[in-house]
């Protein structure tokens, strides 16, 4: 992890027993990462607060249940893990005992006590608005998700297009926010709807919820690219936790 | 046009000298249109109030004008022509010189003179919803068909949903139509949310406006598909003609 | 519910401790709610006949039964479940006994015996019309629902567009009808043809049945929205409720 | 062209210059013309009577006429051209004098009068039949292309589904064929119900025509492919000529 | 199923209670059934060979079986259907003890020894030609529905296009044949490679073989469709079935 | 504009000529204009510092002209009219002298001297990356609309993956940004590297910059919505002007 | 496999028994395989090393054994066997007991002890990139695969874009590499920052790993058919065995 | 392009002005170009023999003038530019006189006469394949680019599957060949048969020639991902730049 190899040329320099040119020509044909290079995915972990997350989709109960125990044991706690069965938290806790499972949000945290809460957190705060009940477990992704990153959460929930007198009467919630998570299916009309009421950026989640010419998500993608609002971004088909992590990045800066 | 060969057949049977096994085999080999029911197409034109419209996409301006002027000669008017480019008013006026041209909606009129307004006219009306000014032509191609079959017409246009406030205000005129037509481009969101407000049947109508992830308005169509405010059928992308047609047939049992 | 903050900000104006100006200023500033938007919602219930319907896909038994109590208890009944297993029957009469399953339709109704007819119900009425017997579920819930909703419906199955004869040979119940769902698969062609016989709206739904590169019911539905015959508009793929939900508004008004 | 090569081993054979064993090796290792396969090629046009037909989409006026100059000077006259403009008429007269153009069809032939009719000209029969008048040029192509390969050819045009009593109207005409040629754009579902009502097989051909959703022929293409009659075959979208030369296949072998 | 209705208003007519104009009025009124286009139905049995065949996908096995016993008893036999689970034979047994099942072909056929040769059964013959031997159940489907239509069959299996050489070994069996059926998944290239060859007809039939970029058969489908061979018609992906009903309507002509 | 009919509610409850009861009930009555919601759309313009831009796609060139003269006159200067031609700049300028045009942003502005930097103009910034020169026009779309908008830009083009030491010799710009907005054509894998590279929000543009199977930039849309790095959101293909209003929303609350 | 026909004839010519027109005649009408076209076959497995390999997906358990045991018997030994279940070792076993299964590859291979490196083993190799974790099975189909046809080796797993430390700390193994196998899902980005940075082809594989708008692969198939590196060639989705057929085949010129 | 920043701390350690771990701690604060590693972008130029080539599409005729002569003057000619329109090559020769253009590639080169022939031109060979004569332009793209590169190229055209003797006749010339590009458009079927005959590596190249179902290439390209012969991998639709590049990378190395 140390800049080894670069350390024995510079010292090979100060002795006299290399000369700069040829230092030169060494550090240049080194692999990349004898030079140090390794700080950049450290640094990873400071800036984004997600030093490395378990996406257990695909992952067997014994494989997930290694690596959290792995990160956990690195000093990475709490160790988040996403899209995870419930059958998964009776395995994990063979390794880590103090760890809880987020029902809808499908999220595992190993070590939730050392969740620390950033130093605004009572300032601003990222408001997760969803249009419907199938919605949920997106929804849920995200704001679990914001809690482990240490941003303050208010969510807003079944507030559909089709419904809008919800979501007038929680206007004064959303105006307030640092920025906006919203996720809808189907359609995907909430973003526009949204985008056209508040003044802080809005990170649109489609979902796979519908059926027939929703096309597993792809209607509510699209619309949401097509949106008439400015102001409104879009990540993945069900990316709850790409959300987040993208709403925290803006949310962020507000306190450091 | 008559049914002359079945009367020859019943004659004969009339006569005597045809018993009724073979009269009903002979019939049963007639050609369809000899037993009348060329009576189809014109109840047809009875029912909709449509007798035949012509389409003038990929047609020549000299074809436009012989089609129209046979239709004319035949007493169909007033006659509809719809996606006609300016230069045919010229063309057309040279065969019926009582033509009138529809610039937005791109629609010629022959004979409009004889539009004969339905006995309901100042009754139940349809509504006309338009979400930007770029979705006009096909707003309009709505609103002048409308008005050619004797429906009562009300225009809402740029009421987009980024802007609820504009759709919000108008309120009671949505709430009081016999049906709504709703045009849209890009997301397309624009019939969920005013399906959500009102009572009665909306046609939505996708457009082409837009660019990039529209994909000439399959963003906007697959939206409206997906709606989640149930009471919304769709046409196809540019449907302005095919919207006003079915909104004319909801609209037009009040008065019979 | 009740417009309280409203109410209290008339009360200081016509007390004197408010003046008008102060008045406005914050009645505008008031969430919506508080205004008393909620009636929309209750509106909501009593144009369309459908308070609230439970969409049982991606839901668990227990919690479609607690769904649909809720709403039974708030005097919602009947209340209609869409989408339901068979096996949601036995769990949903634990709370609520006079429960029925409509099989084909996959619909599940809590208090049938409240059903009232529509005044005119043995008036106007609504076609159901299918294209082959892998339709029937789809048409089912669309019939079902109809009947749900207080309308008289005349069921037409298994008229595909490869026997002719069979639907000609009903021409009369189509022509008589002030609305028909029309539903079909594979190339979903029956819209095109029937919306050709007859003179009332027809609103035409895709069915996924098919194979290869019926890809899921986007062969009927691009098929349903190219037709030629107007007087056609469509909803999405199965969507057998909605396109029930549509008709029940086209044919509502001849009662009311 | 003769194959020169085997005969010189066969005679080194003859002569006992070569024995039997070396004579199989070097028979293996010639190129596979020098066998004589050319005559696949020669074959090929003895079979289908389309010894080489001239595509002109994406060729230059000049280079289509040099082109179909060679082929009429090999004596394979009446050279057909298909997809080609007006303008290239006069051109390709410069070469060959006696060439006709087909305007509807966008084809040209060159060395017409050499057409020599099938000796069952006047018996079996391909009816090429068309939905809409913007299929036309299709349809036609179809139609030119079977009189060139020397089919007896009958029209039935603009039979769409939205008016069946002109289909059926024709019934008989229909009936007696050996092989339909089907058009058809938008919906594409006039195979379908054609199919339905004959004996004979249905080349369907879907065309461009249509707007929005039909995207450049999909759904047409789509439609026909999923046809709930059975003896459909398609080809490409405003594939005319395969078609044709399909069904001069079928068509052919009966008088053989 | 007779033409009663007729028939009354042809004896009223010979009896002279009722005069030729009202006779004719009343026959336009009839619905068609009662003009006996019922006939249409039973002439669609006559002339393909297939008077009504089960489809069982989607179906349960007692379905399957009164579906099956019930045209069996109408005397339709041999009853085919196709796409059954090997399991359906024992249950459809409990009501047709004369019952086989075509494993490969996934076909059941009810009745089999009633199964009649055609005339020229040693005649003319279509060949079944498949790429692979993945592609086997949907070549045996539409091999085994030939021989149910009373059509000789050769089948010339697993000679894809990536073995050049054992498909020309067999070139005599191809150009001697009256039609071909070429089945082929994954980049479906097989048909235009034989249609360069051979002199008939060829039915090519896409099979959803393959993965990833496979699409479930889009690719073959799209490859068949622009084929640069000449000859090539396409069914839907796996539809063996409908290709043998497309290629013995194809060789049937011949011996009538 | 003046909440006019709440304010006559509001005097006659003073007066006592109208109880409380009645008053909140005429208010849920009044349509929501008058209530004040206009305030919203005020609201918008002050919260984003786009009061409204003009989007020239479609519009003549007199019809820009006169939306911006309009535009300016109410105050709104400096105004922005995005996907402007070339030829705009002379026939805006008849209406409004002090207009500039920013050739490759393809932007025009109206009143430029009024632009004003936000108090923190040298404080944080947005960066600007682009892949390849011809993604230009979108970068310079996003580059001009954020100065428009008072913030801080930095522009680093021309770096795209096939050349990381380009990248990668910039890291130090790239990671002192409160927000990068990255413009991408063809594979879109830029976004993914800057990704993982830095700890701000990243705002990815696809561009349609591509041919094959770029299919009008689907393919760099797909590849920066499925990025494997975290924090990185996408908008609309070529969409630059949103990717700036969004990423100065980012970058806009840090001053205020 | 003799060409026993050929040889025939000819000794018929030397026998005088037969002419030479008539032998040159006798000769064309071979079918192919007589004239010993079978050695395409066999130059097949000799130029690629790969005999046959069996594709087990859609196979039974005992129809894998079977086929790799004739083979084996055939001496084709070692025996691959791709897709494979981990129960058909044991199975396989039956036949062969000297088989071997890859877990993570998915291969079995019958006969390992057979395998015999190349020459240049140690000389010029192939190197296996992958982006994620599960992209292992992809990767390890290639490397095993490439084992086996005799090529050396070498791995460099995870190192995805989003960590570029991790793949530039690498470079040297990258560049010494005669050709790449670069594996990755998702945006599949990897062969272009690769592409950028190595000499030699760079065989490019996406995976279906991902989720929502990878659609299966789509999105990293794009990306790569799309690379803005040059020197990229793709295979199909999963293909980790084409890729790794195709690598060898550019790394074995070097050693023969 | 020196790395000066480097030296500086080098000989500021030599001096003992700085120590060694500050000097640790500079070194990986440089941006990474100051290190040095400019040197990939020359390597890139020397590993490819592409050091830089112009892509002309979407450029004006003066850009390509300017950046062609500007790299001609750093002494990299020739240079290449692809896509170029024939009217380019005067507005070019203004700045290089010794420009010439190939007009079926669309390729200009500046300097042609410095082209020099790789050692071994003589040798190994890449063999250029095409379909059919409108996929003549991307094939003559990929034979003169390969040409530029030094390698030796054979060209073998109009070789489609659909008349499979001629490809036959060519064997010979294939199967010498170190690597295949192989050009088709339409089905794309071309590569797959070729790949069985072969046993070297074939690059296919898919055209946008079709219509209709074609797609713009996209079933060529289909068709060749799901080649059933390995040993073949695929480029972007049109792409025979890229081909050509890719091969001469597997053909390059035989000679170094």
């Amino acid at each position: 992890m140390t800049a080894d190899a670069a350390r024995q040329i510079l010292e090979s320099v100060r002795n006299g027993t290399l000369d700069v040119d040829q230092a030169v020509e060494k550090l240049r044909r080194l692999p990349f990462e004898d030079l140090g290079f390794a700080r950049l995915d450290h640094h990873r972990g400071v800036r984004t607060g997600v030093p490395e997350v378990v996406y257990c989709s695909g992952k067997t109960r014994t494989q997930v249940r290694d690596i959290v125990a792995r990160l956990y044991e690195q000093g990475d706690a709490p160790v988040l893990a996403t899209r995870a069965e419930p059958e998964m938290l009776d395995v994990v806790r063979e390794a880590v005992q103090d760890t809880v499972y987020f029902d809808s949000a499908r999220i595992l945290v190993a070590g939730p006590e050392r969740l620390v809460r950033k130093p605004n957190y009572d300032g601003s705060y990222v408001a997760v608005v969803s249009a419907g009940t199938a919605d949920l477990p997106v929804a849920d992704e995200a704001a679990v998700t914001l809690t482990y990153l240490g941003d303050r959460v208010e969510r807003l929930y079944d507030v559909g297009v089709a419904g809008l007198h919800r979501l007038l009467g929680s206007l004064d919630l959303l105006m307030a926010a640092r920025c906006l998570v919203v996720v809808a299916g189907m359609e995907g009309a909430l973003p526009s709807v949204v985008g056209g009421l508040v003044g802080c950026p809005v990170v649109a989640v489609p979902t796979s919820v519908g059926y027939g010419a929703a096309f597993g998500g792809l209607a509510s993608l699209l619309g949401m690219l097509n949106t008439c609002a400015s102001g409104v971004a879009v990540v993945n088909i069900d990316n709850g936790f790409g959300a987040a992590v993208f709403a925290s990045l803006v949310n962020g800066r507000g306190d450091s």
